[in-house]
């Protein structure tokens, strides 16, 4: 791949604050880690560093995208360098990377995947290898990677994608004890709704509700591995972090982070805005704008 | 679906203590949350509730299930409720949500299925989309859903249900290591039994025994996302929910319950009737009808 | 299957120090579990056991691999038994397991997989029923179960070994935050990389690097349903247990050890010939040689 920086510059328009030194003849190939940065790679330089001055002082690359506490110094003048001025340097280079650097999407079904006659699927979606479809409804612009097993009553919303191996709509583990203690299943009658714009990693699991529905939020990001429990609501603009266990029936509010590891207990509410810690086991209601961690979860005072 | 009532009461027989107002002429289509019941729902009364009469007579719908605690009250008399009382509703709900609400089951082999001809399969019993069963042997009334993985060596009970993209039967990580620190695969030549009546939800492993069988006994369910590891012997009826990881030649004795995201360290014995908590990490021991938590866990003195 | 004992000794041949006692005419069958050993069994002495001379003494096998501790004693002459004496019993034992007793490996190209067009294949290699290749490096002696999945820029070195349902390659959870709270993917644009004589147990996920590549050392062993996030450099010689969860970004040292449902935090150090425990949640750098446990871990000091 290679893109005249000025491509690049077009496509961020109004995004951009300033644009310092000449842009013309500098060609971008790679966008890289910074220890591999060269002539040909745009490079960036995170707000979150203290040593920001230096990092566009000392990268490889030719092209530089900064915020405005990075100065035109004449060691970058001399250079010949080219500071592409931004609010947020983190968001333009995932754009750049999506626009420019991502694997194109596909479309259409692939002929391995088995499909239930009465799934309603929308367009510009993408069904992959080994996909088994229920009885179930898909939106438009969805992206299912491959070997994704959906059971029925499951409703996908639009710009959802969903990871290789990923399960959706499984019946969780919801026994009644006999006087014997002899386990009757009780059945999921429920299902799930995904809603608009979530993702949802490789290997995941997401269990159908009992008697209600399952819903993931618009705009949650669930990861690998992940556990969700029949009947949890999961509130919009979540992230579900890696190797997570969200028992049955739990709420969590809108914008909360539940890190990775994290254990819910069943019939918990976790509060809007909230933060769970890596490897807390929380096993009751947490309010807003908290941040527990530990083993049982406590608040954390800071 | 559409019911009689008393067709349900028919199937419930001899379960019924007695029921109280009339019957005729109610027409049950659902089983639903609690916040969602109405006139069409059969709805019924948790006998671990304390407000049991208020429930009962504050629900939408016509007919409940109910324990003997609940009274046959002038207001449920006025508002022309039907009680039908049997001695656990829970138990009742469930059976009721089997035969009337859940999915029909399925027999035979999907096509897609890709199984060994030294297969041994038994009657009644279903393998799913994108199943493979290396030589193995299957009871009957098995439900695999799909995309479960079999290698040889197992042998799956009566009665079994496998849910989506589970593996029974792998090599578990068993190194030894030589003089270099370099590590030299044990082949696990044992293999792996499960009892009759056993549910394995989605996304789990149960390992082969190294020298012996990993057993999983009669009546036990697994959650989703377990690990099981070699030359486990899991009693009957015990409970193993989800993200459970179990190491290699543990013991677990029969009716324990090993609660979301334990983990319990190899060559460990767990005692019958145990309860090990969320998230616990078991690290000794533990004795018969005992509860352990926390990290390491210890046993919990209340 | 059924050997002379001669034919096993002759395969360890320089590992063995001496042998005691008359070896014609007996014939070994099996490696069994210590409580199930007969006549046919070949048997072993594990050098970690205290009760060495005992164990020979009581075993009803007539074979046993012994290190130099254990006397050939009036007792075992009586019983005329046999004993060969090799300097580290288990790692012959493992050896003759893998010799005599596992099951023959496949090579080929199962015609269910679906490989893409750009894909290369190795020598000598299994790829097993269901597994899907995007583009990617498939090494010589290379075994993929089955049902696997391999995203595209991922590079598998010689001899790996790949259990069922694993997942190579896929992009992990790495999203940043526009000013609403909205999350925008930044793709991963890197890929994996799998030395030689890695094993990858069961039902696990490795992502790819989002700039640089993640790195799996040479002969480390992974086990099942474990996550490797994005960017990860992991040594040689590592054992990762199950259902451990390293973030991205994380390097881990030679021979290091992660013990089973461990969580490691994004952006961490975990130094060489270092033990972190099981359960453990590292939110730290830990040192070389050092062993951390706990929630959050601490360096345990013994």
């Amino acid at each position: 791949m290679v893109f005249e920086l000025s491509e690049i510059i077009n496509y961020l328009g109004d995004s951009i604050e300033s644009v310092k030194g000449e842009i013309d003849h500098i060609v971008i190939k790679y966008l890289k880690d910074p220890k591999e940065v060269d002539k040909h790679t745009l490079d960036w330089v995170n707000p979150l560093k203290k040593n920001k001055q230096e990092i566009a002082e000392t990268t490889e690359a030719k092209a530089i995208l900064v915020d405005s506490e990075v100065v035109y110094s004449q060691e970058l003048q001399k250079k010949q360098k080219v500071l592409i001025y931004v609010n947020n340097p983190k968001i333009c280079i995932a754009l750049i990377a999506n626009k420019f650097f991502d694997k194109k999407r596909q479309t259409g079904i692939h002929p391995s995947a088995m499909i239930d006659k009465e799934v309603q699927i929308g367009g510009n979606t993408y069904i992959g290898p080994n996909c088994i479809l229920e009885k179930c409804i898909i939106g438009d612009n969805v992206q299912l990677h491959g070997n994704i097993f959906i059971y029925e009553n499951v409703v996908v919303g639009n710009n959802v994608e969903i990871h290789a191996g990923t399960i959706i709509g499984n019946e969780a583990h919801n026994f009644v004890e006999d006087d014997n203690g002899k386990k009757v299943k009780f059945p999921h009658l429920g299902g799930v709704i995904i809603e608009d714009n979530v993702t949802i990693g490789a290997q995941s699991v997401i269990s159908k509700g009992v008697l209600s529905n399952t819903v993931i939020g618009e705009g949650t990001k669930i990861a690998q591995l992940v556990f969700i429990g029949a009947n949890n609501k999961i509130g919009i603009n979540c992230a579900i972090r890696p190797n997570v266990m969200i028992s049955g029936s739990v709420m969590i509010g809108d914008f909360s982070i539940i890190a990775s590891s994290a254990t819910i207990r069943e019939q918990t509410n976790i509060g809007t805005n909230s933060f769970i810690g890596m490897g807390a086991v929380v096993t009751k209601n947490v309010p807003d704008n908290e941040i527990w961690v530990g083993n049982p979860a406590r608040k954390l005072i800071k």
